[in-house]
Formats: C-alpha cells, structure tokens, sequence
C-alpha cells in the first residue's frame, strides 16, 4: 500500500551510493519512548483506575486525578463500589465537544454517602502540585505543564486541569451546581478551554478513546441521543482494585521530569526528522500529555 | 430528559417571586449569531466549495483556501473536474489525528496538468492577508487570528494556515516532496500544530465534519484501514459549480472584522451566561474559527 502519509513515516533512503558517513538519523517522539528507562516510566495505581466496560464490548480505562477534585472523585469511587452506573448510558455525543454518559432520566437512586464539594471543585491552589513547566505560552494561563498523567494550567497560585482532548468532567446543571460525578464526559475535540476553571476535571481517558471518539453523534439538541435505542449501554463501571487481580489493566505513565520525558518534550517540539522542515520550536499543553502505555503481563 | 449538560443551557429560572427588576440575560455566542445583521454574512463563493459525496449517503463540504496554496488548489480544482476522485476511498483514520481520503494504492493515472508548487505552500507572506486579530497569546506563533473563513498564524512576516479541528491538507511524502492534492485529510482531534508550516493546508470542512469525525478508528499503522473493505467509497467529488444550480450547497461565513462578528469573539472570550462563573478572559485561534451557516432555500 502507497501511503502518501500525513506524518511520520520512517522513510530513511539508505543512500547506498555515497561514501559520506551518514548523520544518525534524528530523534523522534518514537524513538525517545522507545530509548526510555524502565524508571522513567511509573505505574499508575490501581485505585486510581476505573474500567468501563460497555455492553458493545469495548472497554474504556480512565485515571483518576484525586488532588484536584477530591469530593467528586470520591463519589465516583462510592458509584463505582455500588455499580451504580452498571446498566446506565452513554447518552450523548456532540462532534467537536464532548461524550456523555450517566442516567438519561435522572431516575436512579443515587447511592448513599455522596457530597457537594464547598467550595466547588473547579481549580485549587497550586501549592502541592510541582509542575514541570512548558516552556511556551497557552492562550488562557500564565504558565502550563504536565503533572502525573495529566495537563495543568496555572495562573496567580491557582491551578487546574486543562479540558484537552481525552479528559474527563463532572456533568452538571448551571450554577451554582457542581454535580456529583453522576455524568461524566469526555472531550472528543477542540479542547473546549472556556470550561477550564468552570467545571470540576476529575481525570483522563488511558484507554479507549478510539471507541468514544467514533460514536455516532447524537442528533438531539446538545447531541444528546434522540433516540434511546441509540445510547450505548454500559455493562459495568468499576474500579480496577475491586476487580480480581488477573483482570486489572495495568497502565504506566512516562514521569514528567524524567529523562525521558524532557527528551520527548523537546524532541515534539523541535522535530528534525525526515518529515519536518521547519521545527515549531514550541508545544502547547494538549499536545504535551504525558505519554501513556498499557502493559499486557 | 433530564440534562445535566456540559454546556450551555439556557435555563434561565424566571425568578416569578420577585419583584425586583432583572438584569437581561447575558448575551451568548448563539444569542450573538441570531442577532447578526444579514450583512455580517457573506456568502462563500461556489468557486471555492468541494462538495464530496460518499456512498454511504453523507455528504461533506470543503471550503478552499486559494491564496495560501494555489498550485494544490489548482490541482484540487483539476482532479474535481476530471472526476479524479470518484471511486477512491477514505483509507485512513487515525485517532486523535486524521481522517485521509484518496488512492490508497497508487494506482490510479493522474490527469494531466497538475503541477508541483515551487516553493512549497506550506505559508505564504503576511501581505494581502488582512487579519482579524486575536488579542491572545498563542503557543506556536507571533499573532493569531481569522481570514475568510480561516484561523491563521503570523510570525515575522510570514501566514499560515493553522491545523484546527476540521482543517484540511494535502498529504504528502517525506521532504522534499509536496504532495499533489490526490491525498487530502481533515484534522479530526487535537490541533495537530506541529505540522504547521510543514504542510500545504488547503481549506476547511464546512459540512460533514460529524460524518468524518465518527468513522471508526483505522487498525493498521497510523490508522490506515487493515482491509480494503473497510475503506469508505467516493462517489464523487465535484466543485460545487459543476454541480446543476439546484443541487449546489450554499455556506455563509461571518465576516470577520464584522461588527457581529468581534461582539461573537468578545462574548466567546468572557462568557457571562449562567453556566459560567470564571469567564475565560481570553480565546485559542481554534476556538475562534469564523461561525459557518449552511443556507437551505
């Protein structure tokens, strides 16, 4: 098959017919990761990983971000152990913004134990969050970075995490409702920036996103589904620690401030490869999420 | 149906207890369109639509971009109308990336005339664009802003289109080669800027995005479909004005420098609606990409 791609290739001519000594190929995103130290990389614990399994078969692992939604993210675990979502919804999917998923009718018995956070969580201090800076300018923030698996703006002490592509909120009503974790979306396009500091971000998507990304869009206003035989349904919702050892996913995230990760960034944001004429000599956040890797044992 | 919505609902509580006189509602982006004049509009010149029909029934609408690369506008042009395209495919469709369309094998004689641009159109100079600016910070470039229907990036006197969600390219081979317009792609996730000036970028989807976007997810290497049976058949691929008068699509855009349209750029950037209570202070060039109607007669 031709592919005239659009990216990356790895297409070095051999030169067979110079006797000039050949520059090495250039660096790559690729060939960082695979250069990487086995310590560059870090477990994500499992207590942090929720497993989504839908009735079409697909499966969808998400990383929770405890230290900047600790309320909600709490609820979700409480969800989660009283598989509250088994059984409920993707309900909507609006091109160029989010997929939803929850309780449609808002019907089902939220289970006991579950609180508002006061004040909302919508953004915290930035005091405990060691960011290891992007040395470039974001439209929104005074400065970003990544910390953990995640992308993170801050501006004046404060930090949040950014809506990029693959990151997942708390669905709510308007103000002042912060929602309970109840609904959940994740972002399937443009990073939607004006909910950053609006709506409590409580983690990523790992695992899954070629799924959610290519769901029909729903046709309702908000692109909520019109039809309700068109949701997905969702078979179970669980946290990796309650499912039996042998069946937990295990993911590893490339720790920002690594080796590697730095030798990433900087090879991302000025690419030398064969491809690449003119470097761009920067990188926004979303295009700075921490890479991640699942490891089949 | 119950919505505990991500976005914008308009569920102003009429607040029918008191008598104090209310503050109107805040304007919106959609309050803000349906207000514009009918001479904040501009129709987009049939000249420069492309209209592609797939076999499965959608339909998507590509506005062209003549004056950042006119030599693969002028091939795009010249495929359209020898018909190049019909019976060719979407091959590709890469997560978080691109969806591609062409001739996966190679195979098919190109019609005559095309030409490759020298140099390549990968920018242009900043003369002859008049930007509406952007008064944000952007992560790759000196100034940011609109142009027609476009988002555009300016340093040093040079302009470029920016890959934003729903931008459309011309694929091509490692450096030095440019690519034809025989393989075209859409962004169809994160803003791909790193091949910002590295591609000749061509238009914009106006219609259809929800088709592309929603493809399912190609399984082999950088998302080419595996088997040729999952590839997604071209009917055909005209300039709207080959098409009869009755039949063509009719898009207007927002003019930018518009007095709709700046109020539609200052009330993006500071979202006063009930759902909001952090207004964002600032607007991405992608967030920002002129609002597009399609005009049914």
């Amino acid at each position: 098959m031709k592919r005239l791609a659009v990216a990356l290739t790895a297409l070095f001519a051999a030169a067979a017919a110079s006797a000039e000594p050949q520059a090495p190929p250039a660096r790559t995103p690729a060939s960082v990761l695979a250069a990487a130290a086995p310590g560059d990389w870090a477990t994500i614990d499992p207590n942090d990983l929720v497993v989504m399994d839908l009735a079409n078969g697909g499966r969808v692992v998400i990383a929770l971000a405890d230290p900047f939604a600790p309320v909600h993210v709490g609820n979700i675990r409480a969800l989660a152990r009283a598989h509250w979502y088994d059984g409920l919804v993707i309900e909507r999917v609006q091109d160029n913004y989010v997929v939803q998923w929850g309780d449609p009718d808002g019907k089902k018995p939220l289970p006991p134990g579950l609180t508002r956070p006061a004040p909302a969580e919508y953004s915290r201090s930035a005091e405990g969050i060691p960011l290891e800076p992007l040395p470039y300018p974001d439209s929104y923030a005074d400065r970003i970075g990544l910390w953990g698996a995640f992308p993170v703006a801050e501006s004046g002490g404060e930090a949040w995490l950014v809506h990029c592509y693959g990151m997942v909120g708390v669905g709510r009503d308007v103000n002042p409702d912060t929602g309970t974790g109840a609904e959940l979306y994740a972002v399937i396009g443009q990073p939607p920036r004006a909910l950053d500091r609006n709506i409590a971000v409580v983690g990523r998507v790992l695992g899954g996103m070629p799924l959610l990304a290519a769901l029909p869009r729903g046709q309702g206003e908000l692109g909520f589904y019109a039809r309700p035989a068109d949701r997905i349904a969702i078979r179970s919702l669980r946290l990796a620690t309650d499912l039996p050892p042998a069946e937990r996913p295990r993911y590893e995230v490339l720790k920002p401030g690594s080796d590697a990760f730095r030798a990433w960034i900087e090879v991302k944001a000025n690419r030398q490869d064969t491809f690449f004429l003119r470097p761009a000599g920067a990188l926004d956040v979303c295009n700075a999420m921490p890479p991640v890797r699942h490891v089949v044992r």
